[in-house]
């Protein structure tokens, strides 16, 4: 009750237009709260269809305390279990991917198959039921090829979301892209300070030099804005151009929020790239290049930037109250072939410089955040979009 | 009390024959606890006369935030101290083993001798009393040239075992070995889940290929009944075949609990070693091999089993809530010479693979109770010993 | 107030003449207070302005979740500020000294003058007051060329002693004075366990060899008396022999704790060196050497020891409840040139080589005082500096 209390008073004393108090990252209850409210109900990315072909094929999605299997199952479904085995809880995959006809604990070797139900269990008494002792379950939803879960018991719904941006998935072929690289960035910081990092492009023009050369949105909000009308007002190609704002706060009862929006780049860029050339064959049915890109965003970890020759995935999760994972993934279309139509390192290239510059950036706002002499500090009209996300948070959280 | 009252409704909430809920191995209050009244009251192995052979050798034994000094003193008795002055408390010894012809302490120099008396302080007020200021004793026992200790006030008596197993004692000469060796094996673990670990073969068909090859118990409970069964009715050697069972929940009352009993090798095996050929000479009054080996277990964390040739002795302790040590101890013959008689690579081969693949078993076991979704499950007939355990460890800490 | 009555008990359970319970050293409640009521109150050194000769020149002071800003303003006054932005509590300055004219957060570009002002801050909302966002100050006094700050709200004065020791640092030059060197030396244990050793000379002759060859004090003491007496009844210099002793628990109300004192080497030697002959150029008005050394101290984690050709300085400071910082700070005159009137490995060899024979006893000492057998341990005589300090702290922790 103690604890419950003082994140009441958190959540109370919280002052709309300002940073969170540090309490808001070092209080372990909280944190726990935050697993239980955010992290084990909200949907989240796991990864993509392309890592898991064939039936058999699956790879492991780990944060905090959890371990999760991803794989196809024999009628080609993509199924999610909780790594722990119904016995004595042992981690099952030990292997971070890999293709298995089922799944055998490497304890007692108890044995699952590919849709988390207990086929083999040696010298059990009588009254033992397999069919009580599958692997716990997580829902799936697949967007296009993207594989999308959640271990909430009753998830939102994501409907709202996909029947509205039917036209952006068509657009850009979500059914026919594959992953092309993914790399893990851990941030010795707590996963907020991380996520509202990501949001806000008030750092963009002093941090992320290489970022602002391509990106419109490092400019002032006037220039911007004027940019953005324009594109608005002049689609240069068939990519939709009206946003949808149901991001955070603003979702629909009942659904996962999201949001799409599409953003213009500097004159003269087309990719989101060093020199801001192409770096990859133009994704669905795109015919050129418009100078522009995408932000799309579903729940509250899950970021995608789409170019017109990729996307970029971003993911926080949390490792410990101190610690999180971001992890970017590259996607490009399912016949691009590497070494021919794309090559890793000019792909990867902008946003690995971006997020090594935002790593830093977040661990010293996380020292500074630790000191007894911080406190909440007023918000730029520039950081409209974390102060969406607070106001969510407070909410989930409560 | 809040603590108190969770301990209470874990214990209560235990149910027989399923694992421990998540908490039991993570709960600081019942660490402490677990410390307070199992660790400061049980007994262990702490080693063996054999590496303190003349007057003033001495080895340290570390566990949790504790040293403990084990000396022979000048009349040759083996004593154990607590590594700590009784000035402002700097550990005294920092060497691992040693000869002493007293301890100083390092950093002003108060000195004591091999019984713990102070006997030296200098530029101490009048009415300073050395006599008052000795260091903290340790209860010693010896069954052979094992060395017990008890870090009780008033330990359990360990007379009924001395007395039951004195025939066994004598048929392996425990008071003619040496230790051969010793190693220590880091787990990251809770120190339960490792003891549990040890005390079942239900893992060791799917996890222990190499002692599978040698030992009949990773077989199934029938097949391993047979043969135990005729080696009961046909024992092929002096050695004692009558089991007692006073382990855990079964000891005698103000009695530390014990247990020994003779279990078959399978066919053609003489000992515990790659190729169950014998390593070392016959131990005590041996004169054959005869196809078995003996358990024997003393307390709660100290196990041996003893094979015609050698003994094998593990003893677990805690280093934090989170991680245990596991010290395995050889030993041999007290006239057996290494490198003529046995060597330690041979001597040591079977547990030291073993070990190594319990280590990775016991961490992957303590990552999936991690997990929210971890819930305790059924235990296999296979798990009795591990039942034994809980149910004593849940009076133990109650 | 669970933990504020169990901290009450603990001071109010102390006894005198003894050392400190173990949960003095662990009670994590207790660390978040003695930050408040220590390090957040008292005055401590911060470095030398020979460290920031031109305006825009800046240190960083790090300890705890704190780090501060320690730099010299355009009027050419020593100025100090938490390195904490005020917008999303950043750090602002990363690099540990450097020369600005300006400091501009790395994350959104908001800038502050050398006084602290918020000069910049892009894109705000029309009511965002400049005024009210400059950087928290720290109070800042000299002492001579020294730098101490106190990041109390109302600190305690300085003036008693300023005032009283006026000739001690005219004799030594305090105002002509650099800073030759400093080094940081991290030590494994409560901060208070690295104090209370540095404050007594009990443990010198048995720990430290190379310090026992040159100082008096480590001697018994009677010797250490009457060398004492002699030195002060003959004066064979110009230096003051002549003590105040306002240090802890004896300061004047108001003000902060010091101490002066002057002790004799032993014969022949002339400073704190290998071979106790001198290392730098005479300090201040000195003319000759005169085989003694002065003690001074402010406030409760500095000291200094004045050799008559150089001063060392000593600071601690806690960075979590488990782990401090000792600094060495190794003072000559400001016209001495290194390579000529001094180097570096001779000036620092015995205090540099002491402090790692501290760091070993003080993390042994540590160690032993986790053990719950530990017992606070009576004083030595030799030991009535710590006992000043205890009685101080507890006053302070109150």
């Amino acid at each position: 009750m103690g604890a419950d209390k003082s994140i009441c008073d958190l959540i109370k004393n919280y002052k709309p237009g300002y940073s969170l108090e540090q309490n808001f990252y070092k209080n372990p209850e909280l944190y726990e709260r935050e697993l239980e409210k955010i992290f084990f109900q909200n949907w989240f990315l796991a990864g993509h269809t392309s890592q898991i072909q064939n039936a058999g094929d699956y790879f492991l999605l780990d944060f905090a305390n959890e371990s999760i299997i991803i794989t196809r199952n024999k009628e080609g479904k993509v199924k999610a279990h909780l790594n722990v085995c119904r016995h004595r809880g042992s981690r099952i995959c030990l292997e971070k991917n890999g293709n298995a006809k089922s799944f055998t604990c490497p304890y007692h070797a108890w044995s699952y198959d590919l849709d988390g139900n207990l086929i083999a269990a040696r010298i059990m008494a009588d009254d033992f039921e397999k069919s009580e002792n599958g692997l716990h379950k997580v829902h799936v939803e697949l967007v296009g090829g993207l594989i999308f879960i959640s271990l909430a018991e009753k998830p939102l719904s994501l409907n709202a979301m996909k029947d509205d941006l039917k036209d952006v998935f068509k657009q850009f072929g979500f059914d026919n892209m594959k992953l092309a690289m993914q790399k893990s960035y851990p941030v010795k910081s707590n996963w907020k300070l991380a996520v509202e990092n990501y949001q806000e492009c008030y750092h963009c023009a002093p941090s992320h030099k290489d970022f602002a050369k391509i990106h419109a949105m490092a400019q002032s909000p006037e220039k911007f804005n004027r940019q953005k009308e324009a594109l608005r007002e002049n689609p240069p190609s068939i990519v939709r151009t009206k946003a949808s704002s149901f991001y955070f706060d603003l979702a629909i009862p009942g659904e996962e929020g999201y949001q799409y929006d599409r953003n213009p780049l500097l004159p003269g860029k087309l990719s989101g790239s060093k020199d801001g050339k192409p770096v990859a064959p133009l994704l669905g049915d795109l015919k050129k290049y418009d100078g522009a890109a995408s932000e799309f965003l579903v729940g509250p970890v899950t970021f995608f930037l789409i170019y017109d020759d990729h996307m970029i995935g971003y993911r926080f999760l949390p490792t410990t109250i101190d610690d999180c994972i971001c992890d970017l993934f590259w996607f490009v279309r399912a016949d691009a072939v590497e070494g021919k139509d794309y090559n890793q390192g000019d792909l990867s290239w902008l946003w690995h410089v971006t997020i090594l510059d935002d790593e830093e950036i977040i661990v010293n706002n996380q020292k500074g955040v630790n000191s007894k002499y911080y406190k909440p500090g007023r918000l730029s009209e520039m950081e409209h979009f974390p102060q969406h996300f607070l106001n969510w948070y407070l909410q989930a959280i409560s």
